[in-house]
């Protein structure tokens, strides 16, 4: 929970000028109007913002960022609120301006395979428009159907396809942004290769709103895969599925989905979907690929094969794209599945090593018996990148100082093992305690310069990020 | 040419520190020993630095930063000395810090796919390191045999296989790197999802070493692909090139190889090399894939086939790896063959969007004609990235100036197409005029703000990048 002192109120003449540059339409400052903005989807975090702003173009965006800079009020850029480190909350109080009227698709080039959108396109209205004219957007986060494009470019958002594919950095070809100050940027451009100046696509990617509010992203889009096939292994261990993992990626096969549930995931899902899952594995993974026909008919089956070798108790594959849709379902409907058990969800977000994944697992379950913490781990085998999931009652007694006490164990063991504290959902508020840990000093006033660079009021999403 | 004004010299104090820093065998001070680091691969860009060093570890290159920092005196580090933007010229004097002396692979490593390297290792040494675990190590920069690793981080180098592989900062998982000011921080990690903190890795790459030097580089490396496959289609006319280049990319293929010589270009190599080229041709297109060997048996079929429909003259295929790799060295000689042709040689670097680049081909030749330049093409047509090369004799009147010339309205018709003034070369000295025109004044003067965030004392390769 934030501990940061609210520090601004607005004055009627700044929230005045708001009016004028927004119209009162786009403009909130009712408690009725503004609560929805006082949370993102993290639990715990909650701050009212004194007014909400939904800025129609760029012109608006920048009026409003040079009124902070002058009168000395927070702006806190915000997309589809889905952010899981509580990014977007506004802890310091100030102004939450959301993008989502900003939502045009201005372009899908099949010549120049990419895309240009306004910041407020949501990942999934992205992808199916490239999708109706056979482009692939090829990340693909869980949050994708209410996530916006732009939020997914600030938080550099990762998803099911890291390992083959990447992660949303990977696909930002060029921006338009506004400065704290007002002034408005092109970053960037439409093409694949461009070193003119330094990378700030790449720099703004994954900074969280606090260098920049993105008003247009272009991204490159791929060839739409031909066709695409899953199956599923049950292992009973983790250790089983990692060693499956190890020996699919010794083979050269770098497959678009290795996605694994532990044996609580399977049963939370289990008890919430009904999907026939074996509730006494102690492992489930979730391999696919996609491609051309026989590409993937080959890569399922060395996958398959190669899960039947290490012994996995059961290897299924989905016979038609129904099928491989439902798998995926199982995997996409595990933290709504672990949210029904208790009426917290803290859904956390550590990367190692990939050879280490198994043994990272077997820690997080360590460190929550020891904190006496319900704790189920799902996550990106491919990529290493693990979501253990503490659900409680926050009227159990100490549960939540618990909770809190096994993550801080879990991020120093992640880091301790050579991975990070955060692989795709962002530090936001909610990491920043660890961020000296991670980075170090040196790096962590680097950090700070950086954005006095593009922010000299520290208007910006203030504090957010270690910044 | 450099106009800028030599302002350091260094006191006899500072060199015997520098000296007492590196060790004498690793401080070169006289004419004949600094000679070769007064320039690198850039034409008509030559400036004597006051001392060379060549530190053989991180504590050194951080005691070297920390002197001038506190001296006050410019540092520009060098990897192989072939940058092509006179990115490495010590224009205002100073110390020339050249990093080949760090030169170890400290890691390949097949379960994390990925290897650790020192900077002063080649790309081709990262390169058969990784292919002798068979892994690839995917960027692929002309310069590859002399380039070093750190190098192409610091200019995000392309190559060859930009358009299905993407380019240096696709594959930069982590840096260790010292500031300015010696503080030795490290960016990123071993992991493919790691969001934590601004992203200084990418930042870094393509900074041209202005913001830190670095000291060790952690590059993400692929299965190698089971076969390569490549050919070759004659055309009448670029533009023709150009829609077989479309039709393919419409067809889904994202081939790794799609490269094009010009009718000048053809005629050099040929005289050049005797490979029995049609020197009758208007455009060569070098089409390739690599895979299993159904997707590259596929893939081939289909270029072929759409060469073929959009009319080639010819088309042949390699018969095997070594007709492949004989077809590969065609294209890669394309700059040696035109270097013959006269003493100078400008090779250019500019990027349009793809669908654009016959036009901008024929944009190239008339203005090579309005100025009176031999002028030849070649380039990348996957991804839109075109080298037009200039060559002339400098006791030619006012070929020099013709040159320039040419190439000032070269950059701006490349600008006017929505493109770049260099995809994969830098800015480095040599394209700082045109900085303000690409990036414009608000972006340019942010971009000195970040340099400044990183180098308050303005010691490290000033005035590249225009920074």
């Amino acid at each position: 929970m934030s501990t940061v002192e609210r520090t601004h109120t607005l004055t009627d003449a700044v929230l005045a000028e708001l009016a004028g540059i927004v119209g009162p339409a786009n403009l909130l400052v009712s408690d009725g109007d503004v609560e929805p903005y006082a949370r993102d989807a993290t639990p715990l975090f909650r701050a009212r913002p004194d007014a909400v702003v939904l800025p129609t173009d760029t012109a608006q965006v920048s009026a409003v960022l040079a009124l902070a800079t002058r009168a000395g009020f927070p702006v806190i850029p915000r997309g589809g609120g889905s952010n899981l480190a509580a990014m977007t909350v506004a802890e310091r109080g100030g102004v939450v301006m959301v993008l989502t009227r900003m939502n045009q698709i201005r372009e899908i080039s099949s010549d120049e395979l990419l895309a240009v959108v306004q910041p407020g396109v949501t990942t999934a209205e992205l992808a199916d428009a490239a999708a109706a004219k056979g482009l692939l957007y090829a990340p693909d986060p869980g949050s994708r159907t209410v996530s916006t494009v732009a939020g997914n470019v600030a938080t550099c958002a990762g998803g099911l396809r890291g390992l083959k594919y990447g992660v949303t950095r990977n696909y930002v070809l060029g921006l338009e942004a506004v400065l704290p100050t007002g002034e408005v940027i092109r970053t960037g451009s439409r093409l694949w290769k461009d070193v003119a100046g330094y990378d700030l696509t790449r720099l703004l990617t994954g900074s969280e709103g606090t260098l920049a509010v993105i008003t247009e992203v272009t991204v490159a889009l791929l060839p739409m895969p031909a066709t695409v096939g899953t199956g599923v292994a049950y292992f009973d261990s983790l250790a089983d599925a990692g060693t499956a993992v190890a020996r699919i990626i010794g083979l050269g096969v770098l497959p678009a989905t290795l996605e694994f549930l532990d044996n609580r995931c399977i049963n939370a899902v289990e008890d919430s979907n009904h999907l026939g899952l074996d509730r006494t594995a102690g492992a489930l993974l979730l391999f696919g690929d996609d491609g051309p026909d026989t590409h993937v008919a080959t890569s399922l089956d060395r996958m398959a094969a190669t899960c039947d070798v290490v012994g996995a108790r059961a290897v299924t594959r989905a016979r038609d794209v129904v099928e491989s849709d439902a798998l995926m379902a199982a995997r996409r409907c595990s933290l709504p599945a672990l949210a029904r058990l208790a009426p917290i969800t803290m859904l956390e977000d550590v990367t190692v090593p990939r050879p280490l994944l198994a043994r990272m697992v077997d820690t997080i379950d360590t460190i929550a018996a020891q904190h006496h913490v319900v704790c189920a781990t799902f996550g990106h085998a491919g990529d290493g990148n693990l979501h253990p999931t503490i659900v409680f009652d926050p009227h159990d007694g100490d549960a939540r100082h618990r909770a809190e006490a096994a993550f801080d164990k879990v991020f120093h063991a992640a880091m301790d093992l050579g991975g990070t504290i955060t692989g795709e959902h962002g530090i936001g508020a909610a990491k920043r305690p660890w961020m000296a840990a991670r980075l170090g000093e040196d790096q962590l006033a680097l950090l700070r310069r950086v954005k006095s660079a593009f922010d000299p009021a520290g208007i910006l999403n203030p504090g957010k990020l270690g910044s």
